[in-house]
């Protein structure tokens, strides 16, 4: 067994000792049967926890023990977060993180550390919280050369620009909505201000051009100075406004990593991206364009994150790059005709066999049309066997 | 030296030569300092190719060298290419595909085989081409129950809706446009009836739910049958069609994997995806739904997602799991003021300083505003040092 220490119980901490041990809501088995959750190191107490058995306060303990293989780091902050990942490091303990701040400001140094300590530093759930972005653009994309790396990386000030575009509210009032929903922090200034996004451009940024880019090198221009006017104006050209973090690479070989709102076409695909939503689109010159879209951030999906990296380490070993197939299985693969939705079907004549009748400003005449409600096919082919048929869709709900 | 044999040089085959040995149209370096190519196999001669010197035509040559370390198999079909992946594999040789039919068909046993000669068996490329998908999928994703995999994964059948809907083409037509252009083969019937997606779709299912499901246990629809009555309908419910591939786990663990053109609702990011483009929406049950996007075919696209594979078995030895940063490098870092860009600029007044005039149905009295070409921001400030100034808006272009 690999055994599995987690640095401060807060939301992604407690997601992350959720999935590795298959204890958390809707879950009913571990992430990974080679993993082993030892310890839960928070300075708070936790008697009611079905964790209750592992939490520690002294970090020593974690860092003195030899069974220890994998350190998680979800404390937040650059001081005590970084301190930890340091010691654990020394102490040849892989250490995985979700930790933007300390990624962006320290990555260098810490993948150092761990390189002379033969160890592994890793930290996918740092940039695009579920989304997989940095292991694609590590390895995936390994055979390009990155040329521009372009996205929407902060759910807060996306939902605020969402709702100052499609419900017309002005930016304080689409900050207090999103504080009142819980995607703004109390004292928003670090997502607001792109403190945020910076953080995560410097480590996709780093992570494609092959050297540290330092949050102070990229000039940062947070959202509150957008208004309504100005959407007025981005909407009746075409545009809709977005914070991008953007990083590319020059003609004469520079990086150029700057945080800003810009006005992006409609016939982009950022530009589709609203609410909460993350994307992240990235120029190859091999691939063209990419992108990565999902929630950005949330406890599991964060922790998710965290816990693919730790199965990394755990999978470091073995040689199989894919988690390995079973034989076919024809008693548990089902045919469609097992799949209930709902179908859009035309018929020849006058008669409406079932659902809500469909028309077209210029009807074509002597065909009936029909949205259906949620049925498998054979049960929709038996309820049309007295009808001509022109045509059947299945509808993706 | 890590010494690589290409089997068949046809489109991804000679783009693998290219991105491999960096000897390619706006290529100026080896995708990897570690990889050498040493044979190409094909049958027909090319004396002019930049790679004459690697060409051999008999398969035992690359199969009794031990200074072979990598088999990249590009040959397609699902005959002489499983035999030299066979063979490549009990040699010990690992080997990477783009070949779908053969991954789809037989990748169980070919990962048996590759597990029982301590060699791997990689196959990135064989679905959305240059988009990163089996490895978030597999890895990024590791800590997630897959729930449904759904996408759009044939770009000749997407770009055939794409003209049908915008371009009120039939579908003979849209065949034929789509023939010309190149993005449909001479004999379409891979694409269009479905089979390409089938295949694609088997291949992340199997690796989604761990266990191999197989083409034929895939219902397959095509998409010939589809009129513009039906696009008409769909429009005037708010759906676009489109061709997925679709794999759910039922909720008695059962999977179904089927293949079926859909009625996708405006307000899923699927129906955003036009023209040759591929997408693929992943729903785990940490994450929530996220999505891939890019090119899904395509020589390089293609050939970089094999290479990438190349790199990976390459790196696997290796235990940082990152390509290494190195330190910040200031003089290689910019301002945000040497990127050029046009912008949306609000100024107080009547004057106009630069650029094309943008009006509202309803102005806003006493200011201006404009849309300016491309320049930096430093000599945007300078332009309008004499106005007072609302607002800036950087465009992205």
């Amino acid at each position: 067994m690999i055994q599995v220490a987690v640095l401060g119980f807060g939301v992604v901490g407690s997601g992350v000792a959720e999935l590795l041990t298959g204890r958390g809501e809707g879950q009913n088995r571990p992430a990974d049967d080679l993993l082993s959750l030892k310890y839960i190191l928070d300075v708070r107490d936790f008697p009611d926890s079905p964790f209750a058995d592992c939490f520690v306060k002294d970090f020593s303990v974690i860092e003195q023990d030899p069974e220890i293989d994998i350190v998680v780091e979800t404390i937040g902050g650059a001081s005590i977060a970084l301190e930890f990942t340091e010691r654990a490091l020394r102490a040849g303990k892989n250490v995985v993180t979700s930790n933007k701040e300390v990624v962006a400001k320290h990555g260098y140094r810490l993948m150092e550390l761990a390189r002379e300590h033969h160890v592994t530093y890793l930290f996918e759930a740092s940039v695009g919280g579920g989304i997989p972005i940095l292991r694609p653009l590590n390895q995936c994309m390994a055979a390009n050369e990155i040329l521009e790396i372009c996205g929407i990386l902060n759910g807060t000030t996306n939902y605020i620009f969402t709702r100052m575009i499609a419900g017309g509210l002005r930016f304080e009032d689409a900050l207090k909505e999103a504080q009142e929903k819980g995607y703004a922090e109390r004292d928003p200034s670090a997502d607001i201000e792109g403190h945020d996004t910076c953080r995560k451009i410097c480590i996709m940024a780093s992570i494609a051009f092959g050297f540290h880019v330092l949050p102070d090198q990229v000039q940062t221009i947070g959202i509150s100075q957008v208004s309504l006017e100005d959407v007025a104006y981005a909407s009746a050209l075409g545009y809709k406004i977005k914070l991008l973090g953007r990083a590319t690479k020059q003609e004469d070989g520079t990086i150029c990593a700057y945080v800003e709102p810009h006005l992006v076409s409609l016939q982009d695909p950022l530009a589709g991206v609203e609410d909460v939503f993350n994307a992240i689109k990235v120029k190859g010159n091999a691939t063209g364009d990419v992108m990565f879209y999902g929630k950005g951030a949330g406890k599991l999906p964060t922790a998710s994150a965290v816990v693919a990296d730790v199965i990394a380490i755990g999978r470091q070993m073995q040689r199989s790059a894919y988690r390995p197939w079973q034989p076919p299985r024809p008693e548990a693969t089902v045919s469609a005709d097992a799949i209930r939705s709902r179908f859009l079907v035309r018929v020849r004549g006058e008669d409406l066999p079932l659902g809500e009748e469909v028309t077209l400003a210029q009807p074509i005449p002597g065909e009936k049309v029909m949205r259906t409600p949620a049925m498998t096919r054979p049960e929709l082919e038996t309820r049309l066997q007295q009808s001509e048929v022109l045509s059947v869709l299945r509808i993706l709900d």
